[in-house]
């Protein structure tokens, strides 16, 4: 599929470029001067959110300068900068009416969650072919992938389908039995995050998700208060680079 | 209280030492060239356990190699080269035909476990005032408690009474009222790691102390299987480096 990027401005030693491809917008960010071979990190953004969240885009630009990857996000099925369907503003709109009146948000955000998954694991994909063909990223390079909420409906599918995935950070995710079903054959390793004092996040459902998850080599991560402020320095900052064989670090640690 | 220190050997880049505080035996780690005010880590072994356990061997050396850190063990009461008390004696064969029965061992192990940190906790405060005498540690080195099983039962209560304890790792610990009531007088950043699957330490054990602990700072790490094999590096390697503020990393990270 075709892959457009933009020439892209340049920061504190990160590249940032905007892309497109077979028409979905996302961003690359890659090192000034990238090591051939060096790992692809996707990252995906929460339900609602975008590929700018200013977490996402601060994990980006810490995986570029910390362990010299490239990152990549681009914007799941109807959020951003891409149009909504009118099955996606249905589902939004009975998701606020199920908020607005304190009933449990399964029934709405499982069916919406996998049908946003089963259109973005093949973009996903796309996304990979078109970027391993760039010099600087290739063929070899090892990917993982990160991201909670919508996008741990997604990046559970996606490693499900596509063996380029070597690792995974997730969680946040209600635990819809399409998802356990493609946890369970998800190998590689992961980590899961899991909001302590969520009011839509029950910790059962992180709990349910990290069992029926194959992987060998996983772990499980609690922190207090909701998923909308994830202590990311409070976990394992080098699991990605332990697992997807960083170049030495650059920068600070 | 009297420290006597052994000339002690040197292997790559560590220095061990024998010690001794009012007859407490123990073994201090520390880097060739010591920064003047750099961290000290207490590590408690494992009930049944000693100071020279290989797993807590491996994290010392890595404290000093990793972080510039020094590291120092002692042996609990009854425990490797000390005496066991009649009353411990009794304890440790009742707690045997518990565990050949299959009966539930926090009836025996709570009481046990508490008179063991009763007497623990004031020999690692003597410890932490005679290492501080040392000019290469002295009396403003920041100090953390790392340890699993017995040293969470010790080191809970430590924390609780110490407030030179800046930082702590715990975990696999029963969730006796006693260690509870401590552990709500812990205000400083703390990790809990849960064992996922261990016969002998319910994971509802894990929660309760995860949820008792008064730390803003706090998260819990479970990981598969039991506490017999903690799998360290999948944790966030960095945590003690955060909170005590490390000199400049030496060596490999």
């Amino acid at each position: 599929m075709q892959l457009h990027l933009s020439t892209g401005t340049t920061s504190e030693g990160v590249v940032e470029r905007d892309l497109t491809v077979g028409g979905v917008p996302g961003v690359l960010w890659s090192p000034v001067s990238p090591t051939p071979g060096s790992p692809l990190l996707l990252l995906g953004h929460g339900g609602g959110l975008h590929k700018g969240a200013p977490g996402l885009v601060a994990r980006a630009r810490e995986a570029v300068q910390r362990d010299g990857f490239s990152a990549v996000a681009i914007d799941a099925p109807g959020h951003g900068d891409r149009d909504r369907s009118d099955e996606d503003r249905r589902w939004i709109a009975e998701m606020r009416r199920v908020r607005e009146t304190g009933r449990p948000l399964g029934p709405v955000l499982g069916p919406f969650n996998r049908s946003l998954a089963d259109r973005a694991v093949p973009e996903w994909r796309a996304v990979i072919d078109a970027l391993q063909g760039l010099p600087e990223i290739g063929a070899d390079a090892r990917i993982g992938y990160s991201g909670m909420t919508l996008a741990t409906a997604i990046g559970i599918p996606l490693a499900a389908a596509d063996r380029r995935i070597r690792a995974l950070i997730v969680g946040g995710s209600l635990a819809y039995p399409w998802l356990l079903e493609a946890a369970r054959r998800v190998t590689v390793p992961v980590e899961v995050l899991v909001p302590w004092d969520d009011p839509e996040l029950d910790r059962a459902s992180g709990f349910a998700l990290f069992d029926a998850l194959a992987s060998e080599d996983k772990t499980l991560h609690a922190f207090p208060g909701s998923h909308f402020r994830v202590p990311a320095d409070r976990f394992d900052t080098r699991f990605f680079a332990r697992h997807l064989g960083a170049p030495e670090p650059v920068g600070r640690r």
